[in-house]
């Protein structure tokens, strides 16, 4: 496990350990580790606990920074809140952290399906849960918030998936493979056997300035937002920010997270009818989209929304588009907790 | 001068040599060759001509083809239309036609201001024109537009730059870095050096691939929209339509139009300051914005069309986004005709 995916960074987080796990495409993990954090005390009754699974390239430590405290939405007073690492974060099991044969390039290919029934194992088995209060994720996360509102309808009282939708579109398809592509045609990647990950880095930067351009607005750029975090330039930014996101974390963690996601559809637990799938879902659900997402557009989540049944779309608006889930601005931090408070709240 | 520049897929032409030009940025072509197609005739008066410069990977065909006819706007039984190749583009000078040793990497840096000179000479001493009814043009068009509009005022009587900006935005200059990279990042590439531009297969791929994610809709994906051009899947299209598009294209032509889009700035006429620049326009002009373009957002075009005296902003919409231009649908052709055909029947 490289130095980038330590307790340094990421932690405190804890293990469980799934034993053997079978993957929806055939493929096995011998020891799935999940890695999770919590905050918050379950109530005796189990009637309090929230589950928040990683979008692609973060881990639950971010998750906690943006959306966790005192008098948010989620607030560990009064929530038993549960932040899980997505299967190939680098701090669930992961290509680099697998034990050989089945690491690196040959770590399997895993499915949203496959995280979010290894999460329903965390969640019976070892926490002894029956029900969730309310499902939450952005991105991918809003994948993987879907699959369980699909896959596990009365377990879930509440969804809210945030700028993602339950089946990549074809745009979005495309999108990810160039991010993937990104990294593959370095020659140091070498089909996933380099021995540096750090030897990767001009697809890393490639890959991170893809990202940047579909992933922020033009506004942001034009009004040069970035200057809130401290940058100078839109270089320094692209260089400070995009790049030293992505250059430390591990090539094949990224592209096997970037197939899961251009892989994500909940239409697999119903012969491929993504209308009949969403039309299982009993949870209350908040649809919430960012106006300006050029990942994950509005319309395409719009378009989703009005399958699930009783659903309502909420709008939010950020100068940082898709990053916005970054929790990046104040108006967006305050805007998602009115939300999620609003749907907390319901019956 | 490769196979796909010739007459037979792009002619007929006319060429007219400019001898040494001395460009914006120092350099000089020793025989600028500026390749122009007309349509109808000039009027004894001089009074019926307009010029339309083509945009990024296009030549002066496809201009022809999307916007020249009978009962159209650019109607050539009314009008002397001139269609002009920018120069880069492989029918005008270009690191692909130019003599040694002035040619491939070592074809100089050009700007729009530099093609919008050369131009300018071509309809004054060639065509003996002392003003152009309109000037139009789409995507880099539309840069090549608005420094005429600026940089010849009295010239231009009207406007109208088709989605497109008079400076590129930081976010555009990034989409199109990325546009540049993955060309150059193939190995083949050899900074330039190549014997043969089709080696550069790999990465001419991957650049339509990226454009393609930027300047279609993911609406066109998701409905499917391709499958009028005939195409049968995303895949079949992707390769068909947009690789087969720039696959026969020479690398630094394509390369050499990126730097000058990306240095698009109206504002080099007054010392960087594009509102004093933009002022100087007495051309009526029409702002053309695609609402779902990509490449080229709605909130950029109506920021420097409000910086534009007397101008209008006109909206057009069309599932094939900043492609439109090209002409693909019906409803593209007849709303572009509408706002053309209200814009010369100005005073």
């Amino acid at each position: 496990m490289g130095s980038y995916y330590d307790r340094e960074r990421h932690g405190p987080f804890e293990i469980h350990d799934l034993g053997p796990f079978l993957l929806e495409n055939g493929g096995t993990i011998r020891n799935l580790q999940l890695a999770y954090a919590t905050f918050g005390e379950l109530s005796a009754a189990g009637d309090n606990a929230i589950l928040f699974p990683t979008w692609y390239s973060g881990t639950t430590k971010i998750l906690e920074q943006a959306y966790i405290g005192p008098g948010r939405a989620l607030d560990p007073d009064r929530y038993f809140i549960i932040l899980v690492n997505q299967i190939g974060n680098g701090l669930s099991s992961a290509p680099s952290n697998n034990p050989a044969p089945f690491n690196a390039a040959r770590f399997p290919l895993v499915s949203i399906g496959d995280d979010v029934r290894a999460q329903h194992r965390l969640v019976t088995e070892h926490f002894g849960l029956t029900r969730l209060q309310l499902v939450l994720g952005g991105s991918m996360g809003a994948q993987q918030t879907y699959e369980w509102a699909v896959r596990y309808p009365e377990f879930v009282r509440r969804a809210a998936p945030i700028a993602g939708t339950a089946r990549a579109s074809a745009h979005n398809q495309l999108l990810v493979e160039s991010f993937i592509e990104a990294i593959t045609s370095d020659r140091a990647y070498d089909n996933g056997w380099y021995d540096n990950a750090g030897d990767i880095h001009r697809g890393l930067r490639r890959h991170a300035r893809l990202f940047a351009t579909a992933a922020f607005t033009p506004r942001l750029y034009a009004e040069e937002g970035w200057r809130d975090l401290g940058f100078s330039s839109t270089e320094d930014f692209l260089t400070g920010f995009v790049e030293g996101h992505f250059l430390p974390q591990d090539p094949n963690n990224l592209i096997l997270l970037a197939r899961k996601w251009q892989g994500g559809d909940v239409g697999r637990n119903s012969g491929g009818d993504i209308k009949k799938a969403l039309s299982h879902i009993i949870a209350t659900t908040y649809v919430i989209a960012i106006d300006e997402d050029g990942l994950f557009p509005l319309s395409d989540i719009a378009a989703e929304q009005t399958l699930v049944p009783g659903s309502q779309l909420k709008h939010l608006s950020s100068i940082w588009g898709h990053l916005a889930i970054f929790g990046l601005d104040q108006s967006y931090r305050d805007g998602i907790d009115t939300i999620l408070k609003d749907l907390l709240a319901t019956a």
